[in-house]
């Protein structure tokens, strides 16, 4: 058996709520990782479709935050009632999930709607 | 600032000494990972490049496990001796470390010369 066809990573990081920023667990359990692994499991790809805890994966602001390999799809916003869309939609028929995807405008910027920059030193 | 020129995923996972696999990690502290991060925030890549800390990749015999992103390379046996190898090559200049690479009959199979297949069930 070769390569993952789909690798899936999602971010468990937290932070404490006084935080500069947020993190996109309350204290490292992830209800998205069980729903997705168990979603994985149950459509029959469990050697197939690997599904991650990973650290911080910097996109704060938008969490819970998840990535699928190959083609670095982000989803933000991920909610626990969105993990079968994306279990059936991305990760059986290879199929993204336009509506959870993380705008393009919002990965890696320092400022977008949901991220306003630290305020500047006086 | 768009998605990560390349995304590193570096496993953490540990279990107890008397598991029936191995871990990547004897306490989930992670060297690989610390050295990694480090060498890629001294190549001036710290906004292209992400270093994360993963659970398990499932490559367990053949730790400490490290795949990158795109194109799902795959490092086995990393030695904190090898990462700026990996750094300098791979993450820098886009070419995968040969050497350090797991050979692909060792990934995701029940059986290979580091993996040993459950006894059968008598």
């Amino acid at each position: 058996m070769p390569r993952f066809d789909r690798h899936v990573f999602v971010c468990t990081n937290f932070r404490a709520p006084e935080a500069a920023r947020p993190s996109c667990t309350a204290n490292g359990n992830s209800e998205i990782h069980t729903l997705m692994k168990d979603g994985v499991r149950a459509a029959g790809l469990g050697n197939r479709v690997r599904v991650n805890k990973s650290g911080c994966l910097d996109q704060c602001e938008h969490g819970p935050a998840v990535v699928v390999y190959p083609g670095e799809v982000w989803y933000g916003f991920v909610k626990p009632e969105d993990v079968p869309e994306i279990v059936s939609e991305h990760l059986v028929h290879g199929r993204p999930v336009e509506r959870l995807r993380l705008p393009e405008g919002c990965l890696n910027t320092p400022s977008c709607p949901h991220r306003q920059p630290p305020p500047a030193k006086s």
